[in-house]
C-alpha cells in the first residue's frame, strides 16, 4: 500500500500585462511540497474565463510575443458576429483564447521535481488589457 | 497516511443541439460524492471525437452563441482540402473543434465543492448537427 | 481506505514524420500496469514544445491528413508578424500548434482498460519537419 499525499493551495498572481508570461519559477517557489513527491502530478487551474495556462518554449522571449500576435489573429477583436460586446473589445476574444488554450495544465512530478522537458515552461496567458490579479488553484498529489 | 478515494461514473447526457451548453449543475447533481472530498480533482472525459468539453463564462448566453459563431470560422465546413467528407459537411469540422477544445476538463475540489471561479461553468460543446446522446466518464479522486 | 497505486515511465518514441499519428497501441503495450487498475487515470505528457498530444478519430486515416492540412492553415509558416524565425519556418507554427492542441492527455482507466470511446485514439502530433525521437512521460494512478 502506497502513501498518497494531497496538497492544495490558492496563489494570487501579481498583475501581468496582456500577453504571455513565464510563471514556472513562481509556481516552484510557492509549492515546495513538490520536493516531497517521488511520483505524482501537479495540476494548476486558473479561476478565470479570460486568462489561461499553457506550456511552451521558455528560452526565447520572442516566442511569447509571437503567441500574442498570433492569438490576436485567431480570435480577433470586433468580429462582426460577436454578440457579447458590452465588456469591451478585448473581452470576447479573451474568452475564446481561454478555451483554445485551456484553464489548466497538468505536469508530472518525478523524484521531487517537475518533470518538464529542457525547453518547457509554464505560461500565464493574460488575454485582457487590464486583467488584474489572477487566482490559481494548485493541486499536488503523489506518493 | 492519507485516505484516498476514487469514484467513477458514466453519465449519458440528454440530446443537445449543435452549440455550446452549460452542464455544471448536471455534473454536480450526478456526482454527490464531491461533497465527501476535502482536497481532490474532478476529471470529466467525453467518449466522442465530434464533441468536446471546456470551461468558460457561465452568466451571459451570448458568450456561448459567439463560441458557436467563432469556431465555425476557425474550423469551417467544406474546406477545399478536407478528404474526410463522407459523413457530412459538419463532421470534419467537428473533429477539429473537438481537438482544439479538448476531450477532458479537470477541476479542483476543495472542502466538498468544485473550486470554480465566480464566472466559470462547464460547457458541453456539441459540434455535430445531430450528435445524439453523448457519454461522459467522470472520475473523482481525493481525500 | 483504498489502496492507491502510482506508476511512472518515460517512453522514447520512434521517429515520426511531420503529421498526426496513432499511438494508442504503443501506449497500451508499454503500460501493462493499466490492467491492474479498477478505477484510475492515465496521464501522458510530451516533454517538447513543438509536438503535442490529442485524442481523436482512429478509424479513417484521412482524418489525420485533414488535421495536418487544417493546422497548417491555423498556424501558417512565415506569418509576417513572427519574430522567432531563426530555427526554421516550421518552428514557430510548431510552438503554436503545440499549445492549441496541448502537451498532455488524461484518460480514464476502468476495470483494467483505457475507457476510450469506440472511435477514440491517442494522436502524437508531430509539428516539426524533423522532430526526432520524442519523449513521453506517462503517469498511471488508481486503485
Amino acid at each position: 500500500m502506497v502513501k498518497s499525499m494531497w496538497k492544495q493551495k490558492q496563489i494570487i498572481l501579481p498583475n501581468y500585462p496582456r500577453g504571455f508570461h513565464l510563471i514556472t519559477d513562481l509556481i516552484e517557489n510557492e509549492m515546495l511540497e513538490i520536493n516531497d513527491i517521488s511520483a505524482g502530478l501537479l495540476h494548476i487551474f486558473i479561476k478565470h474565463t479570460s486568462a489561461s495556462l499553457t506550456i511552451n518554449e521558455d528560452a526565447d522571449p520572442t516566442v511569447r510575443m509571437d503567441f500574442e500576435s498570433h492569438f490576436n489573429q485567431m480570435a480577433p477583436e470586433n468580429a462582426p458576429y460577436y454578440k457579447h460586446t458590452f465588456e469591451g473589445s478585448d473581452d470576447m476574444p479573451a474568452h475564446l483564447k481561454s478555451s483554445i488554450l485551456g484553464s489548466s495544465v497538468s505536469i508530472p512530478i518525478t523524484d521531487g521535481k517537475l518533470n518538464l522537458g529542457t525547453w518547457q515552461g509554464i505560461y500565464l496567458c493574460e488575454h485582457r488589457n487590464h486583467g488584474g490579479q489572477r487566482k490559481l488553484l494548485v493541486t499536488i498529489q503523489g506518493e
